[in-house]
């Protein structure tokens, strides 16, 4: 390995990034001013736009109560677990900056969302007072503070990290990814069955059986559907990309360490902080014009334009910091090259993917026209055309992430995970934009849906929120698709270090790989399907949880518009919080179970089948969640718009059958987009870092003098032991539920409190 | 490698193999004469019966026209391609057993069809007359027949062709294994696409739109739906598991002959022989007795009759046949223990695939229970609740499969993918059992539509018909649970052979493997993920495949009801062939594209990104292709047994709105469970076997003196553009069809003639 320690040269331009990541954050207050001081509305709207608020913040901390007792627990093992090649004080550092990135993650979230249940209300607000320039201004700029807080404190922590802890950084980075990636997980599924729970039981309940409209103060669950929009799509969604930079970051510091050396790591760490710089100019960049077709094309100028500016900036980097000549086998190109082209792959797919997304979700393309199209004949024909639009999409948006990661390869030769990482980096140097973008989704969801309750809003303020509605919804599909592409190349480039951790400890032992790593092993085909069997388990969960809790909301409103007559005639209030309060329990209780697989189904694998397998494990939950992410995101993303065009009077409108048609496409597609999907992104990511962190151990435990067959049976039984125990009672939830619901007037599913 | 030449005792051994194999024939022409003797029922029922006959016949009859011309070509090409380690005479053998083996598959698939649509008439008319259990009897020895033909010709291609080519038999049964995969495949894709648009537009056209009863005589669709049921459920599924067989016990062979020589390919064909036995056991023990709670009770007792039977004889078997010690390096045990506990392995894995699958899609066990009750709030909450326990029921079965197979690798020791094939093996032994109960499912299905179309029944009548009906949707889905698992065991074994194919290659051209096989290659990893983009890929083109021919259909009934106004009052007769040759004419054009794309997609794979990425494919389509082919089949029975349910009166019964929701469950369950779901099953062995087929020239064009990155590159790019070119031309026809459609009232997704 090169030497990797940190020249003073290389500590001045760290020192630089770390004052770029504070600027970062600096920016980020500044436009918080701006949002902040914008008019906040109505009086009713106020008011609606303060249950909202409180109904978030109450979630958030509860959840974070609950995650922080876990946190710790996991933090604890983190200094119990063996570091290969390391001491007392990287373990130490790997478990404190584990806490970090949690804090780090749980923080961008939190702020996230305070931010957005004060944005909403101000964008509805402007609509109104000032129509579609300020309130698209106000949207977006909204969404710009928490892109610039999400890669803030990403490049923050791990500047930091290097700073302190110089060549045993990638080490400690591991604890900051872990941290990050754990959280966002439970954020994401936790954020995600709240969310769509609310929504699909207020749409079950209120157009459905009670036949008023979608956001009608009446229906007990409003308040609730958007309280979830702000945990899940904005909360959830914020500390998701926090962690995808966090883990890119850490993944090509821990190979540009390998690789090149100190300037491995220095190099990611600059192109980070050339993609705040990028990220800056392309929130300044996005603003309306006259001759725009729609809210779409300034967001896209503004991408583009941060991503031309990351691009000229990347190549100056590269040919400056970079060796132009280093001792890498198998490479064609120089050091200055690799990095240039790596970079540049990651943009060039961030591109492709937009491009790719929007064709197969926007309303004005053929995919989704198709899916409105067979609304004519009935809803069975809207499920199975977005069904196979999500199936194919799917393997678009692969191929393109295959033919990146290859092309990395390609160039990378000898270095070829190291130039897998920095098209990941190079994938995000965009990432300010793209939080943007996609917290304006959630936000402009917010504000007409407050709108709406009100009743304060003129026809002109309703048009301009339903047209920033419309592009949240394509913005939101776009992200997830970055998402996925990023967990796959942080996840390929982590198995080079995998690998790494797997001979170091071997070699302590005194053994060799040999062919424990091949993919012909019958042992390995099995940890293959096991991984892909995850991912399928993992969105099976999150689907039938979002079902339960569903159940639960449809049961609560029923009941209150029995005991309470006077709802429907305005003459009394539905007890809003109530339903917050439902929600809140039920997905804090239902995250357990899909939370505690993705941690500990590793843990069994590599204990239990060794580290060969687990090696094969992560393979197939990696190309399986990929497809299976993009799917639901494709699926869901399709039928929603396509319920849209209806509404906007295709095959017979609002009220047709083909409405209705759509609108049951629409909720069959809101736990796949929302709830299963977003969430298989730091599932992979959480899965490879639990890999990684046990790798030493499960090498320990294995082979050599410290062998240990006994411990490393009972871990994986316990393990196992423990996801099953939280099936069966997830399961038992069910049961209990479900038998008390033979009165069939009770019961959605299956449940009833 | 151990001495594999046969001695004189083998050869008397599969000789009499050989003739065991010509008694399954004989067992079935015997079972043939009682079921042909029974009463052909009414002239109305006669009627019916012989042009669904001849619609099914004539539909054959075409599909063997176009797949004769494919097989030609493969049959040249397979001649061009080297053969690792063989000359000519093995070239030129692998090349005429692929054309026996294609005949074979073709040959169960024609001759179960035939005989099922003499059976189907004959189980009415025994319905009407004499009551359940002669209509029983009928039903089961239909299927037995179908049983037997299929063992017999598996096991009589690759006994014969072990004693003529001796040594060089695994190579040559490539071949056999190789014609019989991709016949099955293109007759499940084909028979699925044709039975599911004719089933899902008889159901649009009729049910939804005309208002008529299912399989009303009016329907111009009603009889290409009951052709439908015996091209694709019978023919299909036939040569599915003619294929499954054959590739098994080609996969056991292969392996047999590294690690134990030739004793090592006698064993599999002894434990295939005695599975005859044991499936005559079984068949024979198939009787409906007073106490049986219902048909599935008799067909349970058949079938663990048959398993008990083979477990004594491979017991004695094993001792008997097996060498008590071998050279086999990190083996426990002795061969003849590895012999009998991995096909005990086998057996005991299709019993339980029976007991899981009949648990998720049974109508008297909870998950379909929840799935009927969540029809109280609509389709949504059906289509929902389907899913996620489809995701959920395909990890257990994964984790079933899995752990035979991480079973027999234990055992094996060094010999362990020999006991995985064995394994195989074993789960085969009941095949003829099997096969009987799942031809049994068509067979009651087209009863009951014959009896319904010609109004000659009465209430008692229909009642059996019925319950037949709603026990071959159980064993249908077991079947499909089954096929998936042999498609695992034999394609894990079969990479057995890929390995060694590769590195004799490697070896002639003077190189070695290396780490090219090593999960945590970058390029390895985008290897996995095409390969679980292919299975996705091809799920979606199936379903989007039976969407647009139902579109066809229900456009063609329409314009009947319109031009021929007599119709509906029975004053004038429906043109049923013209909907049949419609369903004929798109099911063969339709199976273009998926057939291409799995044929060359691991070319262009192969050749483009080399053997280390393609093996990567081949484990990333085996980990997604499991999961995915039990997903769709399990959601898909569940929602049909669900509707049974409602329509048994449960939550309104028929007619109410559970009911609507619950067949929209049913629609759309029909592509996933009869034409993508089990279509994956050969869709796995034909890349792998593909795959062992190119793998020499793979390597001789990559490297050594031979290399040729030209060729290589053309061949992958042309493999591409092939693939690229057939979706395209497939999408072409959706625009095309869907251009002409702006008049709402003639389309249904897209399509029109």
């Amino acid at each position: 390995m090169p030497d990797s320690a940190l020249s003073g040269g290389d500590i001045v331009l760290v020192t630089i990034v770390l004052a770029i990541s504070i600027a970062a954050l600096a920016f980020a207050a500044y436009l918080v001013r701006a949002v902040i001081a914008a008019d906040q509305g109505t009086a009713s709207m106020r008011e609606i736009a303060k249950a909202v608020q409180e109904g978030a913040a109450a979630y958030l901390r509860r959840q974070f109560r609950t995650l922080g007792v876990f946190a710790v627990i996991v933090f604890l093992l983190l200094l119990v677990l063996p570091v290969a090649d390391g001491g007392w004080g990287t373990r130490i550092g790997r478990a404190v900056f584990f806490l970090v990135g949690a804090l780090f993650s749980a923080m961008v979230g939190f702020i996230g969302m305070t931010l957005a249940t004060r944005g909403n209300v101000r964008v509805a607000a402007a609509a109104q007072s000032g129509g579609y320039l300020p309130s698209f201004r106000i949207a977006y700029r909204t969404g710009g503070v928490v892109g610039m807080i999400t890669v803030g404190l990403g490049l923050f922590g791990s500047a930091l990290a290097l700073l302190l802890f110089d060549e045993t950084a990638p080490v400690v980075l591991e604890g900051f990814g872990f941290g990050g990636a754990l959280l966002a997980m439970f954020m994401r599924v936790g954020g995600g069955i709240f969310t769509k729970a609310a929504d699909v039981g207020a749409d079950l309940v209120g157009k459905v059986e009670a036949g008023i409209p979608e956001d009608d103060p009446r229906n007990a669950a409003t308040i609730a559907d958007n309280v979830g929009d702000n945990v899940g799509d904005c909360a959830g969604m914020a500390a998701d990309l926090f962690e995808s930079y966090a883990v890119t970051l850490v993944a090509a510091l821990i190979l540009g360490q390998v690789f090149f050396g100190a300037v491995g790591m220095v190099f990611p760490l600059v192109v980070a902080a050339i993609g705040v710089i990028a990220s800056v100019v392309g929130i300044l960049a996005t603003n309306p014009g006259k001759g725009d077709s729609s809210g779409l094309a300034p967001i896209n100028r503004g991408f583009f334009a941060s991503a031309v500016a990351s691009l000229v900036l990347v190549a100056a980097a590269s040919f400056t910091v970079l060796p132009s000549v280093a001792d890498i086998p198998d490479t064609a190109v120089s050091p200055q090259v690799l990095g240039f082209v790596a970079v540049l792959v990651g943009i060039v797919l961030a591109a492709a993917i937009q491009l790719l997304t929007g064709y197969f979700t926007e309303t004005s393309r053929k995919p989704v026209q198709d899916v409105g199209r067979s609304s004519l004949t009935g809803p069975a024909t809207v499920i199975l055309s977005g069904i196979s639009l999500g199936l194919e999409s799917a393997v678009y948006a692969a191929l393109l992430i295959s033919g990146a990661v290859y092309g990395a390869f390609l160039v990378g030769g000898g270095a070829a995970l190291y130039a897998v990482a920095l098209a990941g980096c190079g994938l995000l140097t965009t990432a300010g934009v793209i939080v943007a973008m996609d917290t304006f989704g959630p936000v402009s969801d917010n504000a007409q849906g407050i709108a709406e309750m009100s009743g304060d809003i003129d026809e002109e303020g309703a048009r301009v929120l339903t047209d920033l509605d419309a592009v949240g919804n394509t913005t939101k599909a776009i992200t997830k698709g970055i998402a996925i592409a990023t967990a796959v190349l942080a996840a390929t480039a982590l198995f080079g270090s995998y690998n790494a951790q797997i001979e170091v400890a071997l070699e302590e032992a005194g053994d060799t790989l040999g062919t424990a790593f091949s993919l012909v092993n019958p042992n390995n085909v099995v940890g293959a399907v096991l991984g892909a069997a995850v991912v399928f388990f993992f969105s099976g969960l999150a689907i039938s949880a979002v079902s339960r809790a569903a159940g639960r909301v449809v049961f609560e409103v029923r009941e209150q518009f029995r005991t309470r007559p006077g709802i429907m005639d305005y003459s009394e209030r539905p007890d809003y919080s109530a339903v917050v309060d439902i929600c809140t329990k039920d997905s804090l209780r239902e995250l357990a179970t899909p939370g505690l697989l993705a941690v500990l189904a590793p843990v069994a694998v590599g204990f239990g089948l060794g580290f060969g397998p687990l090696a094969a494990y992560l393979v197939g939950a990696i190309a399986a969640g990929t497809l299976m992410a993009v799917f639901l995101a494709n699926s869901g993303g399709a039928w929603d718009n396509a319920k849209k065009m209806v509404e906007d009077g295709a095959y017979g409108g609002k009220g047709s059958e083909s409405h209705a048609a759509t609108v049951i496409g629409d909720t069959v597609g809101d736990p796949f987009k929302d709830t299963a999907g977003p969430a298989i992104n730091p599932l992979i990511k959480v899965m490879n870092l639990v890999a990684l962190i046990i790798a030493p151990a499960v090498v320990s435990t294995s082979v050599g003098a410290d062998q240990n067959t006994t411990l490393r049976v009972l871990i994986a039984v316990a393990a196992a032991l423990v996801i099953v125990g939280a099936v069966v009672v997830s399961k038992r939830r069910s049961i209990v539920v479900g038998g008390a619901s033979t009165d069939s007037s009770s019961s959605l599913t299956t449940s009833v409190p």
